[in-house]
């Protein structure tokens, strides 16, 4: 994330005091129960998947996800950035283009 | 995120030709997956909320929910700084300091 | 459940001496865990909706998930199914038949 | 579950004419969100792993967590009893007491 994301959520954060609560396991279940939040805007569409007329709560649900992920980020001093380019190495050997060409197989099963 | 993390996630999707599996509600719930793969790292932990000795693994599954994230983001055209920013105000008004200081309550419980 | 499912899930628990890791926290996580496990079977499914093939593995899924509900209504003392008739009662109020037939909305929007 | 059990549950879709909502895709997508609301009651909450006076918030998250289990089980013609009990099975084979016995680890890392 940009600089200037980082400061604002960490900001808003210290403002209220809430380092405090923020320890990294109930960090991890925020992720979770914001991915939950996220994934009601498309409970019961059968199957329509694109969430037609809401984007809107697309939209928030996903920052509040990404506000949680910076939060977890700045817990263990990660770069956010940086880790995703490293994991992507491993993807590439764990999928190779080769292999997994159109297919959406876990990689175990390829 | 970065412009070259972005590119490089979305390049790693279309070498594989994988957009045709990623409508958002199977993003939606693959964000969903990936945080419960995060929480896992904490489960039986017990009172000890800081996983030590599993930081690796923190990353790991932290960068594959950033992952989905960015594919999140891309299929709905979101910037997701923009968002993130957009949401902080929200949470400002919603969770003035003068209320919310040292207290982890809901909003609509303050 | 019935006595005899109950009875069993217990046994296996306490031959193990597993109830000092089974706090009602670590509980809650491992239920959001299987039930990500469950929805795994239908990742990437796109519009097919029923998980054509994949029986065995709701089956299990769907297991894992139950047993950790047994665990937590042990764990407090509960009985599943009081716990779920009385729940209907308010289901019964929050969603009159006259008002929700036909209809997915939640209670708050119907 | 017991017979009285399911035929609320049953009854109370049937009466609101939801099967037509209650795909296998959506219903996993369910257990998931309402697995999520049981963990809310825990977030925040650090190292107090058992949610004092908020069990009736357990009590009502743990049962739409069964309802869906329940309406699942009927979509795939499932007997909730039956599967636990077949699911110990395994489990006593991937967790035999001689080696499990007091420890929390996962079966591939016994």
């Amino acid at each position: 994330m940009k600089e200037e994301t980082i400061k604002e959520v960490l900001k808003f954060r210290d403002d209220r005091d809430w380092k405090q609560f923020h320890n990294p396991k109930d960090l991890a279940i925020s992720i979770c129960l914001e991915a939950a939040e996220l994934l009601e805007v498309f409970q019961w569409s059968g199957a329509e998947l694109d969430a037609k007329g809401k984007e809107d709560r697309v939209k928030e649900e996903l920052a509040d996800v990404l506000n949680y992920c910076i939060l977890m980020a700045d817990a263990y001093g990660l770069d956010m950035d940086e880790i995703v380019l490293e994991k992507m190495k491993d993807n590439n050997r764990k999928y190779p283009v080769s292999k997994a060409k159109g297919k959406s197989d876990k990689y175990n099963e390829l």
